[in-house]
């Protein structure tokens, strides 16, 4: 650790974030501790290179890493803080203001403790699914509270550094107002889109394009996972849950108005400004998300490319996109429900996207931008 | 045409929809009449090669394609089978109740009009964007009624499927609520949730992940034309937005007694199954999307390549992919702010995970999965 701290790293839960903040470590040539109350998983994580069980005689550990769900965080923090009173303790639960509260209503050694919180993730859970690089590039949130030890925090970042990870310093009530917004509620409302479709006949589903696919990517979540994180940030999540409620039943009204009309002219006064609004809203905050290059995402230009379902065309038409000297921001892959043909939508910078429609014209490719 | 009709195709309306008709019917070698209410529309379709201005001495067409906004197609289809009698009518507005119902209401002849909707878009607009292979592998709804004669039928078929589309057969009142619940409804729950970050600070989005940018895409969609749709649409959209908001009102009420709680042992009984079930329902909602073979999109198993943000790192990813022997059924790439690495998802059959894990290791790919 390049805290100048001594002694090992020990890891307490070792499911896919403590598994892969093993990994890293290890990698690094840190020697990494590992506690689980899943014997299971402890043997799976020592096996895929994570780290090593404790051992009667092992030195104490200088900083302790509590990668646990977020209703029994606190209760492991606690415990680890009262069992190594010389270490640094943080958790990356990715709620943090109900862990500090429990932490405070303990009683412990909050100048020891920095709650933290990788913004990372997999689809897959569980040591098997571990991986070293999962931090890389991603915000770590650092929460220190007025008591903690200056060395404490210096200890964690450094953590998040080493693992290739870029700190973002928060308080844990403005982190968890920000997690709400920027995932906690997202994964509700692509939640509720989805549940629609549970009952939904399948040719209507037949009709299903990119954005269904897009909004309702992440319902795919695991509930119980979730169900801890919501509840653990219940008060922040309701906020804006009730916020995008008030503007649900905005238009909701209106489209009672509208439906009741027999064309536009006769549509209640306000009914379709309140849905263009609504609409509009949604145009302002999208714009605001950064996007690859931390600028906002409108700041790209689309270019869309029809690529034939073989093998090695997308690779091909990747190659020439370099040939022409332009640099692919970002790319999706869109399929069309039983046709041999998919849409590569490929984001530049505005500046180049003229020379890239014209280049890969030449080159025969089929645009649809 | 393959229906065997003979005089040209007369497209009303030229903007994406209807100059990109006109583009595939011309490569086609169909002659193309163009008419628009905008005199600077009509030139730049027919400068996009989408077909010619009507003249004085034109033969009667065929089929008239009526591409107008909603709030104005019934309209303009009443008015094209009054001037062309001997033509049947098709319109592309998406929306199919409110234009027959005013058509019905019109006294026009029903018997040559099939309304019908080719599930087909673009970000961009107007006949500068329009392009020929715009409906290829596109669902194409046609919504005849019991009046329609058989051959008026037959000629939209032969137009959506001369365009490279799939015919699918709904009525109109089905067609309403099929796309209320696949397209609309996730419209206004994405623009809902977007809407919510327009006063967020900096450091809340800068945490934002893919899940977020993937629920949000479509909230960037234009306003004016949105309104259009949902206000033609109200009724089916309001029910299923009526059945959002219970389950809304459910989770936070849920979430209200989890914020009161001390741990969630106090939590009152059924608030925290409450939640879980919400989240479950989305799985088994997204579950249910046809993916690219019209499976389910979990048949697909989930690759996760960290490619080095260079040019051409993508290119021979995939064509390293190709080499070995595996189909990639859909990619994303992920990008992290701020870091020179993304994340190319690549999903392909769980079969063939295993293989194409260990074949870009072997070739010193780093896997997140």
């Amino acid at each position: 650790m390049s805290a100048g701290t001594t002694g090992p790293v020990r890891v307490v839960g070792t499911g896919l974030l403590g598994a892969s903040v093993g990994l890293a470590l290890r990698a690094l040539g840190v020697d990494v501790v590992l506690a689980d109350p899943s014997r299971t998983a402890l043997a799976l994580a020592r096996d895929v290179g994570a780290g090593r069980p404790a051992a009667p005689d092992d030195e104490e550990p200088a900083l302790v890493v509590v990668a646990a769900p977020p209703d029994v965080t606190a209760d492991v923090v606690a415990a680890e803080l009262a069992a190594h009173p010389g270490a640094v303790v943080t958790d990356l639960a990715s709620v943090k203001g109900y862990v500090l509260d429990e932490l405070r209503a303990s009683g412990a050694d909050l100048t020891r403790y920095v709650g933290s919180h990788p913004m990372a993730g997999r689809e897959r859970s569980g040591p098997s699914a571990a991986v070293p690089d999962l931090f890389l590039g991603r915000p770590w949130v650092l929460a220190s509270t007025e008591v903690t030890r200056p060395d404490a925090v210096l200890a964690v970042r450094s953590l998040a550094v080493d693992l290739g990870a870029v700190p973002v310093t928060l308080d844990a009530g403005a982190h968890d107002e920000a997690v709400a917004l920027v995932s906690h509620v997202p994964q509700v409302v692509a939640s509720l889109a989805a549940a629609r479709l549970a009952g939904a006949d399948d040719v209507a589903l037949g009709l299903a394009g990119q954005g269904l696919r897009d909004v309702t990517r992440i319902a795919a979540s695991d509930p119980a996972l979730w169900t801890s994180i919501l509840a653990a940030n219940a008060g922040a999540v309701r906020d804006v849950l009730v916020a995008v409620r008030s503007d649900l039943d905005g238009v909701i009204d209106a489209l009672a108005l509208a439906a009741a009309a027999t064309g536009p002219e006769t549509v209640a006064p306000g009914a379709l400004a309140t849905i263009a609004q609504a609409v509009a809203d949604g145009n302002t905050g999208v714009a605001r998300i950064p996007g690859k290059h931390g600028g906002a995402q409108r700041s790209y230009a689309l270019v869309t490319v029809l690529v034939p379902d073989a093998p090695g065309e997308l690779a091909r038409l990747l190659t020439e996109v370099g040939e022409a000297g332009v640099n692919l921001e970002d790319l999706h892959l869109e399929h069309a429900a039983g046709r041999p043909v998919g849409m590569a939508q490929i984001s530049v910078l505005p500046g180049s996207a003229a020379h890239l429609e014209a280049e890969l014209t030449a080159r025969g490719w089929r645009l649809v931008s």
